[in-house]
C-alpha cells in the first residue's frame, strides 16, 4: 500500500522531532501501521533550517497554504501554535478533505467545537493527543480506554514547567523568582512564560479533558485559571510539615450542580502516587465510576516525546484505511504479516544487576575471597552492607548489590562462593532493575 | 441504531461487574459508541445465580454452545477463564463470525496465535484489554498510543496479590506465610494461590505484553517464571535500608542478542514512581525510545475495574460499526449528537478544602474570634499548625486546614478575618483536594 502522504506545517522542535522520529522508526511503524508513513513537503517560514533538518528527503516551502491545498496530500500535521493562521490552515485543511493532526492546545481549547464540527461534516478526522500532557495517551485512555466508565473527576499535572518550579521551590527552599530565572536557563521555562505559570497552558488541557469526560462543549472561557506566580517557599514548606505538596492541577470534576473547571496551586497527600510526580514530568489522575482511579504519567512536552503522540495519531490515521475495517487495529499491535520471530532468550544470557545476601564467618579475608570469585566472573560490586556480628555471633551477614553482568556469571560466581568454607549455606539472590 | 448482541460466558465476579455497569451506565456507554450494548444471553452453570442477578433482563442459559452458535449474538465476551472449554468456545465463536472479548490471559499466553490467526481468517477481531492490568488501558497505550516508539523495555507490577503480600511484608515485617494467610483472609488470594504467588499470573500477562511490544508471537513457555514464595522478610528490609523495594516484576526488554522475557522478585529503587505502587494496585511502565518512560496504573483486578476493560472493548466494536469509519472514535469521545451542555460552575460554587496561612497576633482569644468566624461561614477545621512566636516577635504564623467547603464561603470568612485587629495583611489561601 502506498505511504500515507503527510504535509507539516512548522518544523521547529516537535516538527523536527516528527521528522526524525519518523526517519528513525519508520520500519517499525510501517509494521505497525500497514502502510508507511511519509513527509511529502515541509512548511516553514524558515527554509533554510528546514532544508538542513530535512536533507532533500522531502519538499520545503514557505507558504503553509501550498501544503494545505495540495491533492497529493492526505494529511497536515500543525504545529504552528496560536489561534490565529493555524486556524485559517486547519480549516483550509479540513475543507480540502485532510485529515488533520495537531499539538495545539490553544486552538483547540478556544476554537475546538468549530473545527470538530466542520472535520464532521467534511468526514475528516482531526487528531489530537499532543494537545494534553505531551507523549502520554491520555486523550486515548479517555476516550477509549474509559469509555465504560461515568468519569467523575480528572486531576492532572499537565504543564511541566511548573511542576519543575515548584519540585525546586521546594528542593531548594527557593522562592518562585530565583527558581524561574533558573528554570528558563535550563530551557524548562520560556523567555516569556507567561502562559506557563499563570496556568493558561494548564488550561487549555484541562479544558479538551473536561470535553472528553463529559461530553460538553470545549469551553476555555469558563475556566477558572490561576497560576503559580504568587506562591510563596514558606506555603511549600508548611504543607510539607502537614503531609502535603502543592502541585498546580488541572481539575474537573461533576458535580450534581454542574461542572468544575479550574486551574490552580493544590495541596495534595504527599502519600498519593501523583503528589511525587517531580521535575518537568505530568501525570492524569482519572477516577471513573467502575474502574476507580487509573493515573498515567510520562513527559508532557519535548521534541520526541510530542513526537510520539503526533505519530501516533498518524498511525490511527493510517489504520483507518488498511487491512477491513475490522482489523483496524492488529491484534498484536504489528500487522499479522509483520511479525518477526525473535529469539526470546534463555535466562542464563539476561543482563540485570543483583542483590546478594551471604551468611558469612566474621574473620579477616572472607570479603577478599569473595570479591576475588566475584572479580574473576566479570561481575562488579556497586554497594555493600555488612551487618555488624550480634554478641556472640560468630557470623554475620553480608548484603552486595552488583552492577549489571549476565546471570550466568552470577550462577558461576555463587557456585563458587557458596563453596568456600567461611560462607554458610546458600547465597540469597534477587534481580534488580534500575528502571531508569 | 439497533444495540449491539453481547453474549456472556460466565457471570461470576467480572461477569457480574459487566453486567452491572452496563446496566447502570448504558446511556453514557451508547452516547459513546453510537449504539447501545445490550447482553442478549448470559451462559453459567449455575443458572439460579445468574437468574437472580439478571433478574430478566437477559436470557439465560447453562449450555454456553448456545449462545456461541446464536445468530442473534454479535460478541461473546469469554469469562471462564483456564485453557480447555475456554479455548474450543472462543474458536467457536469465531468460526460463527462473532467478535470475541475475553480477559483469559491464560488462554492467549498459551493459545493467542492459533486464536489471533483464526479470527483475522474470520474478519472478526478477539479483544483483550481485560487480560493484563484489569481496569488500565495497558493494551490499547501499547497498540495504539506508543506506536511510533520502538519499545525497549516494559516492567510492571501486573498481579495484585503478590503486590498486597510484598507490600504488608514490608510495612509490618512480617513473613510471606503469614501475610499470605492473612490475604486470603481478606479475599486479596484465592484460596488456591498458586498461580499468583508463583508468579504464573504476572508471566501470562508479561508475555502477552511482550509480544505486542515486539511484534513476535505469544509463546509463555520460554517465559522465566519465579514467584515470592522464597522471599524472606530480611531481604526485604536489607533492601529498603539500601534505597530499594522489592516487588514482583513481570519484565521484557529487547536487547541485541533477543528478547528477555522474565518474572521474579525485583528490587526498585525507592524514588522509582513504580516503586510506591502499593497494595493490590497494578502499575506498568514502559520506556519507548521516543517517548521515553511512561507509566500506567490503577486497579488490575476486582469485579468493576475489570468490567471496565472489558466494556470498552465492546465499545470499540459498537464503535466499528456506527457512522462513517473515519469516525470510528468521535473527536471528543462522545458522537456529536450526544452531547450535553451542563453549566460549568462559577468559582464561588465549587466545593473543595482549604490551606489558610495568617500572620496573627499573639495574645489570647485570636483563635477564638477566628474559629468563631469560619463556623460562621460553616467551615470546619481539619487540621492545624500554629508556629511558636519567635523571641522578641508578637506574631506568628498560624495554618489551617479545614475540610471541605463552597468557595464563596471561604472568601466571605477570610474577608471578615482579615478585618479582625488582631490579624495582620492579607489570608493566604491554597485549595486542597484529597484525590482518593
Amino acid at each position: 500500500m502506498k505511504p500515507i502522504q503527510v504535509g507539516l506545517l512548522g518544523i521547529g522542535t516537535v516538527g523536527g522531532g516528527v521528522f526524525s522520529v519518523l526517519d528513525r522508526n519508520q520500519e517499525e511503524i510501517t509494521r505497525r501501521a500497514g502502510r508507511g508513513i511519509k513527509i511529502h513537503t515541509v512548511a516553514d517560514l524558515d527554509t533554510k533550517r528546514a532544508e538542513e533538518l530535512v536533507k532533500g528527503r522531502a519538499k520545503v516551502v514557505s507558504d503553509a497554504k501550498q501544503v494545505v491545498n495540495d491533492p497529493e496530500i492526505d494529511v497536515v500535521v500543525e504545529l504552528i501554535g496560536g489561534y490565529g493562521i493555524a486556524k485559517e490552515l486547519v480549516l483550509a485543511a479540513i475543507n480540502n478533505g485532510k485529515h488533520v493532526v495537531t499539538a495545539n492546545k490553544a486552538l483547540l481549547a478556544v476554537h475546538g467545537n468549530e473545527i470538530f464540527a466542520a472535520a464532521q461534516a467534511k468526514g475528516v478526522t482531526v487528531n489530537f493527543e499532543a494537545a494534553v500532557a505531551g507523549g502520554i495517551p491520555i486523550i486515548k485512555a479517555l476516550r477509549e480506554g474509559l469509555t465504560a466508565n461515568r468519569i467523575e473527576w480528572i486531576a492532572g499535572i499537565i504543564n511541566g514547567t511548573t511542576n519543575f518550579i515548584l519540585s525546586e521551590m521546594r528542593d531548594k527552599g527557593l522562592d518562585f523568582d530565583v527558581v524561574l530565572k533558573e528554570a528558563q536557563r535550563l530551557g524548562y521555562a520560556e523567555a516569556d512564560p507567561t502562559f506557563d505559570i499563570e496556568g493558561v497552558d494548564a488550561a487549555h488541557k484541562a479544558t479538551i479533558m473536561s470535553a472528553i469526560a463529559f461530553g460538553i462543549p470545549v469551553q476555555f472561557d469558563k475556566a477558572h485559571v490561576e497560576g503559580i506566580t504568587k506562591l510563596s517557599a514558606i506555603d511549600i514548606k508548611y504543607a510539607e510539615q502537614l503531609g502535603y505538596r502543592i502541585k498546580l492541577l488541572g481539575i474537573t470534576k461533576k458535580t450534581k450542580d454542574g461542572i468544575e473547571l479550574r486551574v490552580h496551586p493544590t495541596l495534595i497527600p504527599t502519600k498519593r502516587l501523583i503528589a511525587n510526580v517531580e521535575g518537568a514530568m505530568n501525570a492524569v489522575q482519572v477516577m471513573g465510576d467502575a474502574v476507580g482511579t487509573t493515573l498515567y504519567y510520562g513527559k508532557g512536552a519535548g521534541a520526541e516525546p510530542t513526537a510520539s503522540a503526533v505519530i501516533a495519531d498518524l498511525v490511527d490515521v493510517a489504520r483507518l484505511q488498511t487491512a477491513d475495517p475490522e482489523h483496524r487495529v492488529p491484534h498484536l499491535a504489528f500487522q499479522p504479516g509483520s511479525m518477526v520471530n525473535t529469539t526470546i532468550m534463555p535466562m542464563g544470557e539476561i543482563t540485570t544487576s543483583y542483590y546478594l545476601r551471604l551468611r558469612v564467618a566474621d574473620v579477616t579475608g572472607v570479603l577478599a575471597d569473595i570479591t576475588r570469585i566475584l572479580a574473576d566472573n566479570s561481575i562488579s560490586i556497586d554497594a555493600m552492607l555488612q551487618r555488624e556480628a550480634g554478641d556472640g555471633e560468630n557470623q554475620t551477614d553480608l548484603i552486595m548489590l552488583t552492577h549489571e553482568t549476565k546471570e550466568k556469571n552470577i550462577l558461576a560466581a555463587i557456585a563458587k562462593v557458596e563453596a568456600l568454607k567461611t560462607v554458610e549455606g546458600s547465597v540469597t539472590k534477587i534481580r534488580l532493575e534500575n528502571l531508569s
